[in-house]
């Protein structure tokens, strides 16, 4: 979806290949990415993997996800970062309490621990984000990627315990480019699993 | 010490400001960094937090930690992504099992399963990486940071399980910019702790 977006909003064309949770372990694809996940991102001559790797080589080659000016454009690719290094961690170790170890005897006291942890980082971020619209001047990478971390807590209600971030995050949902690849992204799973 | 290694490679000088526990979380601090987390980076007009940012940042404004070649250059930012993103975390969550969680009763078992995770992520570093020297080329900001998450992993004696990694981690350490890097670092603790 990161992806996706990123090359929705570089006004990108791309074609997807999507790959089965079985194909994804296996050599081919690890040819492509070591750790065996998705996504992974070809063009003439390159191959990435990393989700964030991808959205930076897109950013800096196309317009419409960095700032020109130097210093504007190495904060944009450091709120990248802040996601994936501070912000994104207790969120994804939100799944990890609820289902790699949903059925463990200590789930619901240690699942508690890190709804605490992830409020740490949504209040710290919800007072440097203030009234503004995205975290440092105009829409950047920086944003897209932060915004999709975000989202991924809209089910557990905890994002709405902050407005602020809240609407921001519905900000960069609102976007067109967001609404064109969640629409893509949405035909996946209206569709047939790709075959093994 | 990644920061502090990362200007050593690139031959950049550089004077250091200590923050204590408590002046970190003050309101001097996170106005340079909004989570109250070291490092942080300053340069004429510029401050930067996140260690990865600070990194990629004096990697791309000096020769020593990137290739110029572009596609070379996307593959070592990706290492650098695949670091922070994928091996990394669950290295991070050692600490908290051992820490934030050593005293609860599910420390041991839960402890066990974190190992797993590490090895997973170990185990298909150690398959790509076989006997080559550095991930992907010539020694680059991406080695930086993996070396470093590997290096935090040693005294559980889990890097040792994976020779060629072990030996790839003992590479990166015996660099003459890295020695520079630590004896400096070494000194921060073997002087007195800054004031509050």
């Amino acid at each position: 979806m990161r992806v996706r977006w990123a090359l929705e909003e570089a006004g990108q064309p791309y074609d997807v290949r999507l790959v089965s949770f079985k194909a994804m372990k296996e050599a081919a694809h690890r040819a492509l990415n070591p750790f065996g996940q998705i996504p992974t991102y070809e063009e003439d001559g390159l191959a990435l993997f990393e989700s964030g790797a991808i959205v930076l080589h897109i950013a800096q080659r196309h317009a419409g996800l960095l700032p020109d000016e130097p210093n504007a454009r190495a904060r944009a690719v450091m709120w990248m970062f802040a996601t994936l290094n501070t912000v994104e961690p207790p969120i994804l170790d939100l799944q990890t309490a609820k289902f790699a170890e949903g059925d463990k005897p200590w789930a619901a006291e240690r699942l508690a621990l890190v709804k605490d942890r992830i409020r740490q980082r949504l209040g710290e971020l919800s007072i440097y984000l203030g009234d503004a619209g995205w975290l440092d001047g105009a829409f950047s990478a920086g944003d897209l990627m932060m915004v999709h971390a975000l989202l991924r807590l809209r089910p557990s209600g905890l994002l709405d315990e902050y407005p602020n971030l809240a609407a921001y995050a519905a900000r960069g949902e609102a976007r067109p480019a967001y609404q064109r690849a969640f629409a893509a992204q949405l035909a996946v799973f209206t569709s047939k699993p790709p075959a093994d």
